[in-house]
């Protein structure tokens, strides 16, 4: 039987582009399956192979044919290597004149090798999969499917587990009625401005930090807020620069666990001033707990939520302690905004699957997110202290926000141009952040580059370090 | 070992309220594990035991079970009953000062015996849960779990599937490129209803159908657009009284292949008319194909997208056709809206999780839905045929908009009080939708109630047309 290594295939990759390689491979050989280049059934040549013949690292096509293979575009069996799936024979074909327009040429100079992503955001996915994630998927989509949708708030077995997690990990007093089932941070944020504009009868006025999360900030600009943007420094929020009368506020949106992407850790002292501002200007506090589980050496500060219940909405995901593929997260809100957050979930719709709530609730109850939880912090700590020994050999480069999460901002000399230093690190292979995208308004930021080192190998670090200390050498 | 027929359960149960008896029961027997009323691994009593315990009918209380199953309170085992989750056995106890209030007790006379929710909106998933479903399961979710989100229209290999879908089912020349994954109906329209606010710098005007689909109205609403409803008569949408004039209208959400809830299937002519009018005025056309799928005797009308591909997003869900508590359904959209849509969703977030995309692309490309939707609509013909056998033998019984869908509008005699009517049903047990609770703006409806088959046993069936029967004699 011919393979693709001896077909003709339509694959040109643009190796200059944004889009990384691995991504264009599998855009190819998408359309190349959909196109009938490649048959149902047909086997793929392997990963060493098609690496040879297109000129590309063996990881850039590993990567491709795992995301193929978790499509279902293709199947792996033991001992007989990857195969397009057997299950596109039943499919119509897409009939002629729908074929799409072909990748683009390459252009500019064409450099072989895989561009490694440690843009932050991306967690630990390798050791998942399971006995215990699988028996939970397993008991959620084996057992009946109920003819409704899911409760509003999402079911009361997850909402029950998302408590204890809380208890147990957060020190949060959660009580399983003020939980809310979201697909995610950005889902739960939508979630609670939607109710708070209603409430309130008009468009809120959301203080963010500056520099921040720029999907929150489009999110919220696109459900009609008005973004203030508020400076912080290397502890987080400048609280004493929030607008402090009644009226002027309506929400404030903080991440004091670990501040996004600064890195600083909200003091009490902060924490207190915050909650005592907004009572005082009548404003909800919005905490942004994305990666609260990953805290390393000192003790963790329990959730800001702890100290003032009544007035701080508690939004977690499991973007961070499992996958964003899993679009999952939950709040923990106030009683007294439990009825409009369920008015918004009745107009616009409970988003979260039924079975991806029974399996999540499983895997819980189980204990197998604790378990998993406690592996994958252990190797964040090395991944951590592997990283920081490799940045404290470069006296030019300082690491900040370390203490917690999957990031770290690494600051440049004074005076260095980042955009100039992240495309050099580019052409090395590896794609950082600047942390100029973070800024709302403000233009006072120190040159500086933001690595993700959640999904990261010890050779990437260390390739990834040399090229940006090379790159940044004042 | 003691079960919970021995144990005082604090179960008190409002036999006249709006909660279905098997909710409160299964509230009860909820709140009885969360405070250790019930301890994990403890057996329950049959459901014959317990039935007779609290005076409640044996499906009540099965109902109760397989809800507390599937979210994984209780465990099933062959041979050793119904049990208390064991996986609770992990858990923190709630602490003190956490037991919620308990249920209201019971007010009115009693009525002993279970209410049969027959409102429209559910399907029959009895047989969903086969071979191919669990198959396509367990391929989704044993594999390697990505580290990032799902793209943001969904899927390659999904969306591929539902164009496939598409082309089969609904007689589309769907290009996979055209199609948007979606956590339903309303998530489509929420999504359809921002990227179009956000093209036209304003709040939409956005044309319903009146009577229409409350959930609709509430999102339109709920996203700021302003809503201008519009008659139906028996065979839909009276196009001839949509504004004409550019600038008058934005968009007109339409259900043609059977008006909800009134039944009509839009004749050719007046689709033509709808897509010339909406052309004039500047407008896009929103079609809801809630339940496309359920068709009977004559050949259906091909999908109104397929006449006007540029002005039309045609909006899918697998609701009816699978379930409601999957959260998933498509849009069908015009490549110049592609870029706004993929907007919206980065910026608000992408709901639906990977693996449910996985398990559905699975289930498709292996014919599973095929085979599942041929099944289901055998069985919905019969329940069809049956209902309307049974409402033949009363003439003061019309019915209407039973050539499609999942459920029937049934006239009452001129002059009749429907909310009477109900109530009397209701009393012998049956839960009946008014059609006023459909009106938007119009009061001019004559007396008649909306009943849905979809999951209706024959004897429900036959019990309820006998009671509307009694109930509504003129």
């Amino acid at each position: 039987m011919r393979t693709t290594a001896e077909l003709e295939l339509p694959v040109s990759l643009d190796r200059t582009g944004a889009v990384p390689l691995h991504a264009q491979l599998a855009d190819a050989l998408r359309a190349a399956v959909r196109h009938h280049h490649l048959a149902p059934g047909a086997p793929l040549p392997s990963s060493r192979r098609l690496a040879d013949q297109l000129g590309l690292s063996r990881a850039t096509v590993t990567t491709a044919y795992e995301q193929l293979l978790g499509e279902g575009f293709l199947q792996a069996r033991h001992g007989s290597g990857t195969r397009v799936s057997e299950h596109l024979r039943a499919l119509p074909s897409p009939g002629p004149g729908r074929v799409p327009a072909a990748l683009p040429a390459p252009r500019g100079t064409a450099v072989a090798g895989v561009v490694v992503d440690l843009r932050p955001g991306q967690p630990d996915t390798a050791r998942l999969v399971d006995a215990a994630w699988r028996s939970a998927w397993r008991a959620a989509s084996g057992a009946a499917v109920p003819d409704r949708v899911p409760p509003p708030l999402g079911l009361p077995a997850l909402r029950f587990e998302v408590a204890a997690h809380l208890r147990a990990a957060r020190g949060l007093d959660a009580d399983p009625a003020d939980v809310v089932v979201t697909a995610g941070t950005g889902d739960g944020l939508a979630l609670v401005v939607h109710a708070l504009t209603a409430l309130r009868g008009r468009p809120l006025r959301v203080a963010v930090e500056d520099p921040g999360y720029p999907s929150s900030l489009r999110c919220l600009r696109r459900l009609g807020a008005e973004v203030l943007p508020v400076h912080v420094d290397d502890d987080g929020l400048l609280v004493d620069r929030l607008p402090a009368r009644r009226g002027e506020l309506d929400a404030v949106l903080v991440t004091p666990s670990h501040q996004y992407p600064w890195g600083g850790v909200l003091p009490l002292e902060r924490r207190a001033a915050l909650l005592a501002r907004a009572q005082e200007a009548g404003a909800l506090v919005l905490e942004d707990d994305y990666d609260g589980e990953f805290r390393y050496g000192s003790a963790p500060l329990p959730a800001l939520a702890g100290l003032g219940p009544q007035h701080v909405v508690h939004a977690g995901t499991f973007s961070k302690v499992l996958s964003p593929w899993l679009r999952a997260g939950y709040l923990l809100a106030p009683p007294h905004l439990r009825g409009a957050l369920a008015d918004v979930r009745r107009d616009l719709g409970e988003p979260v699957g039924g079975q991806a709530q029974q399996a999540l609730a499983h895997f819980l109850a189980g204990g197998g997110l604790r378990r998993h939880v406690a592996r994958v912090r252990r190797d964040q700590a090395h991944r951590r202290a592997h990283l920081q020994q490799l940045l404290s050999e470069h006296p030019h480069l300082r690491a900040r926000g370390a203490a917690a999460g999957l990031h770290v901002v690494v600051e440049l000399p004074r005076g260095t141009d980042a955009a100039a230093v992240l495309a050099a690190v580019a052409g090395r292979g590896y794609e950082l952040a600047d942390l100029a995208e973070y800024a709302v308004a403000r233009t006072d930021l120190p040159p500086a580059v933001v690595l993700g080192y959640g999904a990261a190998t010890q050779a990437q670090l260390r390739g990834a370090v040399a090229a940006l200390a090379g790159a940044a050498r004042p």
